[in-house]
C-alpha cells in the first residue's frame, strides 16, 4: 500500500469559547495554513470533516462545503463528512488516508470541529443522548456519565482497580495539559481533588469526567512522494484497526472488557507489523478515567486486571513503560467531540518534531498511536504513526 | 487503481412508511441480503452508512453501530458513517469504494437511510433549513425549493426555457415510477397536472418537486477478483467526480450554471475515459424539475440553454439520446435523503442485469452514471459505473 504522510498541523484553542463554529473552523484553518511550507489553498483537492453534531449543536448540516468556504479552498476530487460520534475525527483522517492511497486525491485537508456549548446547555446535554443507543438507552438515562459508570463499578469489582487509582489518571491527564496552552483545563487537579469534586454518577466525580468543549483541529495529508515539498518532518500513517460491536447495552459481552478495542488494536499492531510496546506513546481515549485504565489493558499496555496498577506504579507517564495522552488527553485538554481525534493527531505529530514542551517530550519518538473509542465505547478506532514510512 | 465491484443491492419501499428508522434498516439488510449468492454476514468486514440528519429527524446520533446491530454485522476493518446531505448516501459508496482499492476493506455493506417523517412535520420542514447555509441562507427562508426556484426563473430569464418543460420532467419521471413498485410515487402525473397543482415557490408548483420520504438502500462492494463469486453479473465503478463551491449564496457564480457540476462531470468522464455520450443511461437529481433540465446541459448530454429542448424532444426518455431517471427520479421515487444516491445504484445494477421491467429497461447499457446534488446545489458527486471493469 502506498505510503500516506501527514504534513502540517494546527490547532483553535480548546475550551468554552466565545468563538462561534465557523470561527473554530478558520482559526484551525489558520493554523494549519500557518504550518505548512510552499503549499497554495488551491493545491487542496479534498477535505474531509469530522464532526459529531452539528445538525444538533450549532443547527447546521451539509457542513462539509461550509468548512470549504471557510477556508477558502475549492474541493475538486473528494469531499465529505465523517461521523462516528467521538471518533468522528479519527474517521475522516482514516478516510482522507485511503482516498490519497486509491489516488482519488493528491493533497487532502482534515478537519475535525465541535461546537458544544451551547446559549441553552440543558439542550447540550439532551442532544447528548442520542450518542447512545436512544431508543432503548439513552430514554433510560444511559447517557455517557452513567455507562462509563457502570464500566467502574464492574472493573473494581472484578479487579479490585479503586477511585485512587482513577483519580491519579486525572491528576496526571491534567498535570500534562498544564504545558498544552490549547487545553480547556491548565491547573494542576491534584488526585485527593478529584476525590473531593462532586459526585456525577458512582463512583466518577466530577473531574474523572472530560468537559463540554468548544474547538477544532485540522492536519493536511499526501502521499510519501510529496510530502517532503511540505515538510521537514513528515508524519505517516503505518497501521489501522477498527471494530464496531453492539449498539443496544444489552447485547454487551462485557462492561470491564472492552472487546472491540481488543479486536482493533490486534488489526492496527498486524497492520503496521509491531507489537504494542514497540509504541513510544499513545494518545487513548480518557473520556473518564476509567476508560484510560480499561485501555491500557485492552490495547495490550499491561495485562488485563492491572491498569489500576499501571498507572499508579507510573508506567502511563513520561518516564514509565507507555507514557499516555502527554497533550492532557481528553480529561485535561477537553473533548470537543469532532475535534478530538485529529487534535491527538497534532500532538503525535508535534512530539515526533520535538516541538511540544520539554516537560512532555518523548524524547526520540519513533512510533506512536492514536484511539479513540465512540458512543458507549462500542466502537474503536485506531491509527498508528510513525516518524518513518513502512 | 484495482478494479471494484457492486456484487448485490436491495431496497426498502420508499414512502411514508409506518416503519421506523432502524425497521427501514432492517428492511433494506434483509433485501440486499437476499439478493447475493455464497455470502455468510460475517464475512462483511466493513460498513458504511449514508445518512443525513437522523440526529434531527430521529433523534439518533452515532447511527453507524446501530446500523450493524441492525444489520447482524461485526464490522472489524472499517466503519464509519458519510454526510453529505443529499448526497450522503453516495459518498458512503465512494468510501467504501476506496477502503476496498486501498486493501483497508474486503467486503463492504453500504447502506443509506433516511426516516424524515415525524410526527410533527413541522419539525421535519425546520430541520430542512439548516441543510442550506443556515446562518445567512436558511435564516431568511431560503430552504431549497426557494432556492431551486431561483434557479428556475433566472434559467427561463437566460434560455427561455419553460414551466411547460419543466412539467414534462415531471410527467416522464412519474411515468417510470409507475413500472417502480419501490417508488413513494405510482401514478402517472401528467403535464397538465403538473401546471395546475399548487404553487410552491414560483415557478416551482407541487409536482415540480420531490416528495418528502422514508426510505432505505443498500449495496454489498468488494474486489474485482471476488466479485463472481458472490454474483454473475457484477457492476463495477469505473469513474468518479466530485466538486464543492461556495455555501453562502452571495458566493454564487451563477444560478443556471452549476459550476461544481461541470468540474465534477469532466473529472469523471476522463477518469472512466469516456464522454458523455458514452453512457448509456444516468441516474441525476432531480430534486426538482428545473435540476433535471440543469444537469442536462452542465452534464453534457446537451448544449447549455438546451435543456428544456431536450426533454421536450423526448431525448432524455427511453430511446432518446440519453435516458434520464428510469426508476422515477426523485420526483417519481421520492428522496429519503441517505438512501436516495444507493436507490440510483441499485436501478443501475438492476439495468445491467435486465431485471428491471421491461417499460423501462435499457436494452443492452453497458455503462451508467449516478448524479447527486447536495444542499443548494453547491456540492456535486457522480459516480460512472460500468458491466464491465475499466
Amino acid at each position: 500500500m502506498k505510503n500516506v504522510a501527514i504534513v502540517a498541523c494546527g490547532l483553535a484553542p480548546f475550551g468554552v469559547r466565545k468563538a462561534t463554529w465557523r470561527e473554530l473552523v478558520q482559526e484551525a484553518s489558520k493554523a494549519v495554513f500557518d504550518d505548512v511550507q510552499n503549499l497554495d489553498k488551491k493545491d487542496i483537492d479534498s477535505l474531509f470533516v469530522g464532526a459529531a453534531m452539528p445538525e444538533r449543536f450549532a443547527f447546521q448540516s451539509h457542513v462539509a462545503p461550509l468548512v470549504a468556504e471557510q477556508v477558502g479552498i475549492v474541493p475538486h476530487k473528494v469531499v465529505t463528512r465523517t461521523e462516528l460520534a467521538c471518533s468522528s475525527g479519527q474517521s475522516a483522517v482514516r478516510t482522507a488516508w485511503a482516498s490519497i492511497v486509491t489516488g482519488l486525491s493528491d493533497i487532502a485537508l482534515c478537519l475535525g470541529v465541535e461546537k458544544m456549548n451551547m446559549p441553552n446547555m440543558l439542550e447540550t446535554q439532551t442532544s447528548m443522548a442520542c450518542v447512545l443507543e436512544r431508543e432503548w438507552d439513552g430514554v433510560q438515562g444511559a447517557s455517557a456519565p452513567p455507562f462509563f459508570a457502570m464500566c467502574a463499578q464492574r472493573h473494581m469489582h472484578e479487579y479490585g482497580t479503586t477511585v485512587e487509582q482513577m483519580a491519579m489518571v486525572s491528576e496526571k491527564n491534567h498535570h500534562f495539559s498544564t504545558t498544552n496552552p490549547y487545553a480547556q483545563f491548565q491547573k494542576e487537579i491534584p488526585a485527593e481533588k478529584v476525590l473531593g469534586s462532586p459526585m456525577i454518577a458512582p463512583p466518577l466525580r466530577l473531574f474523572d469526567c472530560s468537559g463540554i468543549t468548544d474547538g477544532a483541529a485540522a492536519v493536511i495529508l499526501t502521499s510519501e512522494e510529496r510530502a517532503k515539498e511540505f515538510t521537514d518532518v513528515p508524519t505517516y500513517i503505518i497501521g489501522s484497526g477498527q471494530c464496531s460491536m453492539a449498539s443496544n447495552l444489552a447485547n454487551y459481552k462485557s462492561l470491564s472488557t472492552w472487546h472491540p478495542l481488543k479486536i482493533a488494536a490486534k488489526e492496527a499492531y498486524r497492520s503496521a507489523k509491531i507489537g504494542p510496546m514497540d509504541l513510544d506513546f499513545a494518545e487513548v481515549h480518557d473520556c473518564f478515567t476509567i476508560s484510560e485504565i480499561i485501555e491500557y489493558e485492552d490495547a495490550g499496555f499491561c495485562e488485563k486486571g492491572e491498569g489500576g496498577k499501571f498507572i499508579e506504579e507510573g508506567q502511563s507517564n513520561i518516564g514509565g513503560k507507555m507514557p499516555i495522552n502527554t497533550r492532557g488527553g481528553l480529561l485535561g485538554t477537553g473533548h470537543p467531540l469532532g475535534a478530538t481525534g485529529i487534535g491527538q493527531i497534532v500532538e503525535i505529530m508535534q512530539q515526533f518534531r520535538s516541538t511540544v514542551p520539554k516537560e512532555r517530550l518523548v524524547d526520540g519518538a519513533e512510533m506512536a498511536m492514536a484511539h479513540n473509542l465512540s458512543g458507549a465505547a462500542n466502537v474503536h478506532s485506531i491509527l498508528v504513526f510513525g516518524r518513518s514510512p513502512r
